[in-house]
C-alpha cells in the first residue's frame, strides 16, 4: 500500500516556513524542533526513541522503497508526512542537492543537575564552546568512545543547529548531553565525586600522566580563549597535550579526541 | 613612510579576476597560486619562506600599522601590493567580512619519491582523502605533533584549497607534504624501511598495541570507503581504534589525531 503523503508545493505554506526557519537558533527555541537530514539520520533518531514531528520527502524520491518504508513508519506513529517539490526540499535544507528526506524532531532539554553519574563514569565538559562543527564532532567522538555524556557549560553553541547535527553524524540522538551554568556543573560534579581533568596550555601534567581511571570530566575550553583562570583554579588536574615548539594549538575537536582516547587507553573499557 | 599601494577598484581587473578564480582547483593548477587569508597566515607563510606573489589589502584596513608593516615588507621583496575596496576583498575571499589582508602565494609541489626519510621518522599517509577540511585539520595535527610530513596518495583533495588552508591554520606552510601514486608511495616507503600502520575497521591489533617506535607511516583511508583490500594487504599492521558497539566510526581527522598522539605517547619525542 502506498503511504498517504500530504502534498505541499508552495514556499509560503506555514509548515515549509517553519522548517526553513529552523536554521535560526531563535526559531528552534520557539518551536522546540530541529532538523535531521537524510534517511539514515532520521532512522537513527526514531531508533533512539526521539519524537518525529514531521517528515518531508522530496518529490523525486517519494517512490523509492526505503523512503516509502520510512513514511509508512512515521505516519503510523502520528507524524505529519509531506511531499514537496525538490526545489522546496532544497530551500528547507539550504542545499542544491538535498537529501531524499528531512525530519523535524522534537528537541530534548536536559539540565546537568538532573544527570546521574554512575560509578567510574567518564564525561566531556565543554566550556563556552562556540563552533557547532566542533560540538557535533565531539558528540560523535564521545559516542564512539562510549562516554556517559557531554556537558555544555555556560553559553555553548546549540547542539541542535543544522551544522552540529550534521557533524555529529547522528550521535546527537545517542549520546546524552545536558546544559547548565558553571556553578551548576561544579555543584553536580562535587556531589557525584567526579574529578576534573582540563586540557590547558597552562597544563603542568602530561595528558598521558593524568589518572583517567578516576571518575572524571574531561574539560575543554573555548576555541579562542580556553578556560578562564577562575575555572582552571577549580580543576583537579591541568593537562598539557605535548606539541612541538612554535606550532599553533590543536583544533578543539582534535584535542578532545586525544584526551578521550587516552582515557580509553588507561581504562581499556571495551 | 607610507608604503606604496596600487589602487584597484574594478572587479574586472585581471588581478582581481585571477584571485577570485583561485577558489577553483583548475585555476590554482594553471596559475600555481593559492590564497591565504589574514595577516597572521600571511606572516606565517613569509616566515616559512614561501613566495608571496601578491598581497591585497582592504581599503578600510590600509591605515592600520600591522597592515602597513606587512605591505612594506612584502613590497620590499618585490611582491605586488594592492588596495581594493572592502567589497572587492569580500568577493576575493567569498565572505561578507573578509580579513584585512589576503595573500596569493606560489604553490610548492613535491613528489613523495623526492622526500628524505630520516631514521625514526613518523609520517601520516592519506589515501584518496576527499574532504579539504579534514586534510587541513590533519596538516595542523601533524604539525603540532612534529611529524616528518604528510603523504597524499593517489587522488586526494587539494591541500591548497581555500577551505584546506583555513583548516590548517597556517600549518600548510610548516609541515612538509608530498603527492604520489600508491605505487610510488610503496617504492619509497620500502626503500626507506618504513613500516605502515593503517587504521582500519578490519584492524586486528588495538592501535595502542601497534609499535610506533618503529619508523612508521600512519595510513588513513578515504572518508567513505576506507582503504581498498589490495592496499590493506600491503600494510604491516592493521590497527583498530576501539569503539562502542553500534556507534558509527570516528571522523577521519579525529581518528588520525588519536593514532598520531598514541605514536607520540609511545615515542615521547617532546
Amino acid at each position: 500500500m502506498q503511504p498517504a503523503l500530504e502534498i505541499i508545493s508552495s514556499s509560503s505554506n506555514p509548515l515549509v516556513k517553519t522548517l526553513r526557519s529552523l536554521e535560526r537558533k531563535k526559531a528552534r527555541t520557539e518551536t522546540g524542533l530541529f532538523l535531521a537530514e537524510g534517511a539514515r539520520l532520521v532512522e537513527q533518531g526514531l531508533a533512539a526513541g526521539w519524537e518525529l514531528d514531521s517528515l518531508v520527502v522530496s518529490a523525486s524520491s517519494a517512490e523509492r522503497p526505503f523512503v516509502q518504508n520510512l513514511v509508512r513508519r512515521a505516519a503510523s506513529s502520528g507524524t505529519r508526512t509531506v511531499q514537496v517539490p525538490d526545489r522546496l526540499a532544497g530551500q528547507i535544507a539550504r542545499k542544491d542537492n538535498p537529501q531524499a528526506v528531512i525530519g523535524a524532531f522534537k528537541q530534548r532539554q536536559r539540565a546537568i543537575s538532573a544527570l546521574e553519574a554512575p560509578a567510574d563514569s567518564l564525561w566531556i565538559g565543554l566550556y563556552e564552546v562556540r563552533d557547532p562543527g566542533n560540538l557535533g564532532t565531539i558528540l560523535r567522538t564521545a559516542d564512539c568512545a562510549a562516554l556517559s555524556g557531554v556537558l555544555l557549560i555556560n553559553q555553548c553553541c546549540d547542539p541542535f543547529s543544522v551544522e552540529g547535527v550534521r557533524a555529529s553524524m547522528g550521535s546527537v540522538f545517542d549520546i546524552p548531553f545536558a546544559e547548565g551554568t558553571f556553578e551548576e556543573f561544579q555543584a553536580w560534579r562535587t556531589d557525584a565525586s567526579l574529578t576534573v581533568k582540563a586540557a590547558s596550555v597552562n597544563g603542568t601534567v602530561r595528558h598521558t600522566e593524568a589518572d583517567f581511571k578516576q571518575p572524571s570530566v574531561i574539560l575543554m575550553g573555548n576555541e579562542q580563549a580556553g578556560l578562564p583562570p577562575e575555572v582552571e583554579a577549580t580543576c583537579d588536574t591541568l593537562c598539557l597535550i605535548p606539541m612541538r615548539g612554535g606550532a599553533d594549538s590543536l583544533n578543539l575537536a582534535q584535542a578532545t579526541a586525544v584526551m578521550t582516547y587516552e582515557a580509553w587507553r588507561q581504562r581499556d573499557f571495551a
